[in-house]
């Protein structure tokens, strides 16, 4: 009979119940990879239990909590007091990584976080171990199912946004209040996580730049179609001259990149570097049992041998204004030589147009244009002063465009 | 400064110089890692150096000699002599795998092997650690880059086969005898190490039965696009009835599968469990500098902490005869009651028909059936017996085809 390793679980939501249930089917099956057998010896939820009780009687503390308070608390108590923590919160460590790693490090104790970034997608060990050696350059990510699912719907079905999100509501891929989803703040969050793995140097949440969907709208989709575009919330975190760049938004995506085929609530990752050009990692977002799932994966290795979250080595600025590609939206009057003075106007921010569609409206027209990357300074320059022409007939909408050649 | 980690490099080779070159530069960035820097101090090839020299001087063996001898041979006696190994040797794991992790349990040390079965995908690690605590119930895989560049170039560009190998050769991406890639052995061996992490159970080699590539045509992909399908070579190592299957083959795919958008000389891998629905792993496959990373992230997870490879706790049966849906080709008389016939001989062997397409040649037709899924043994005996009827012009082709909602 192998011994018991003794798991605390604070939170029993939906995750939690999860956990429990997994960890109790899996038992049997973690004996032999660990020597060891799993058991939940204490509970702490919001109406029942004690954590110092919970604590006492076990050998790692697993937080399900979610939210800032009381989990920070509970899970620096618990690394100080020589416990290994499994956590899913990428709130918590989105603003207070570098002080939970630091108490880590301190205590020589363990801290996991797999499941507070994309479900089951293993993206942060991937990260910390399997391209420990590589140099990364650039993640591009779809880190919230919420609103992918919701542009899926968007794309494949023409709803509007409004139409979209309802239903996500009724499936239980949003929830009643979606503002933290929407409006890109989940997204941020999990980015920053990312970005303080890959380039070894602190990212805080409010470091991180968003937009959320909320505006785009179901023509938005019909041109990334006649396009051949594709249309998501991308997470971005990469390296720019002397920083990095870490930021989320709508973005259009050409066919051939990796994140286009990503539908529905499902989370994907693209990780690049010099060495290795590009490795996607893609599977179904945060739901109960995909993030048990990864927290028993965390669980288990925890169980086997120690793995440190190393000091960051660098301290490398974040920088808000990069190189993008943009797609900009515009109705018009319909008469000669709007376009040039469109494209003067771009041209004297050193915008290059890359394509143009524009279709007639009666006496106004609309006009699509794509343009080559600039600084986003630049760009919205530009834009600010194409909105105060005449025959402007409706304030200019841009959207990001990314692209593997552009990149 | 940090003390010196002594790693050992057996071959030297396009992988093993990429290593060499990989290292040195990345060697400042491992040492906030692990507290070591790692440093190469011995190096053997076919034409110079020691083995015992290499092995005393070193705290870890590289094997990139490729091939079963010498290369088992010189990892054994460097586990037994208390040696860290990390080898990308795919013929030697899938052949003598279970020789050499009993060895490495057997004497404390590590053998690691991400190199070994798709280039930088972290696949292995992903499947060891990340879904330690997952059933799992499937994996499909692209493993082989090589093949899945011919198939792309095939299917985009209408080159035959011969004509896509020749390009592939000029690139690079086959070798001068592409007999391991294009056969399917090269993926059955990468499928046999697969299976054996995924289902705990001993798989050799010679256990997967495979099937190349070399006797598709320009035409399968012609109809291929017609049905909306993509064709690849698909690796599969899956639980069956009271066992499980691996094998590897051409196969269409649904264009929503997530390999059907793999292209190019890329690997990905799919990994089902209920828990987690499914997982996707993409990335370039094998080249000197991909497999490099992969291995200097196997190095530096061996200077960190013991990783084990559990003993296997199953031993289960691999079955050869299981269900797939097929796509049968066939050219046939142009006259009255050929399909009722057809379809009689394949009602009789329990195969019922998804979708038929029949396309006038002439005196001839060519007809060809999607078949729901039905036993392999099954089908195969419809086919020969309409292979004998009269009106067959030429004998019949089939080919698998995978869908999400088929198997």
């Amino acid at each position: 009979m192998a011994e018991t390793y003794r798991v605390g679980l604070l939170g029993h939501g939906t995750v939690g119940a999860a956990f429990a249930e997994l960890l109790a089917e899996r038992a049997d099956a973690i004996v032999p990879i660990t020597g060891l057998r799993p058991e939940i010896t204490g509970v702490l939820t919001r109406s029942r239990g004690s954590f110092d009780e919970v604590l006492e009687g076990s050998d790692l503390i697993v937080e399900l909590i979610g939210g800032v308070e009381p989990a920070r608390a509970y899970v620096l108590r618990a690394m100080r007091a020589g416990r290994h923590v499994v956590s899913a919160n990428k709130q918590l460590l989105a603003a207070h990584g570098e002080e939970l790693w630091a108490c880590a490090r301190e205590h020589g104790v363990q801290l996991r976080f797999e499941g507070a970034v994309a479900g089951v997608v293993p993206v942060i060990r991937v990260l910390q171990e399997s391209l420990a050696a590589a140099r990364v350059e650039r993640i591009h990510g779809i880190v919230n199912g919420t609103t992918n699912y919701i542009l899926t719907e968007m794309a494949s079905r023409g709803l509007a946004y409004e139409e979209a999100l309802g239903q996500a509501q009724q499936l239980g891929y949003a929830e009643a209040d979606p503002t933290d989803d929407v409006t890109g703040r989940d997204a941020a969050a999990k980015m920053a996580i990312l970005a303080r793995l890959a380039f070894s140097t602190p990212v805080h949440l409010d470091q991180v730049v968003y937009e959320g969907i909320e505006h785009l709208t179901a023509e938005d989709m019909e041109y990334a179609k006649e396009l051949g575009l594709g249309l998501k919330l991308i997470g971005t975190a990469e390296r720019v001259d002397g920083g990095i760049s870490v930021r989320v938004h709508p973005a259009f995506l050409y066919a051939g990149h990796p994140l286009a085929s990503v539908h529905g609530p499902f989370n994907a990752v693209t990780v690049e570097s010099e060495a290795i050009t590009e490795v996607t990692l893609s599977g179904p977002g945060a739901g109960g049992p995909q993030t048990a799932t990864a927290v028993l994966g965390d669980v288990v290795s925890a169980m086997i041998p120690p793995a440190s979250t190393p000091e960051t080595t660098e301290a490398l600025p974040v920088v808000n204004d990069i190189e993008s590609a943009f797609y900009l939206h515009m109705e018009v009057a319909d008469r000669p030589g709007v376009l040039a003075q469109v494209a003067e106007l771009l041209g004297m921010q050193g915008a290059s147009i890359r394509s143009v569609v524009q279709k007639g409206l009666g006496e106004n027209a609309r006009l699509v244009l794509i343009l080559h990357p600039l600084l986003e300074s630049r760009f919205y320059a530009a834009m600010r002063m194409i909105g105060q022409l005449d025959f402007i007939r409706s304030a200019p909408r841009a959207i990001r465009v990314i692209d593997e050649e552009f990149t």
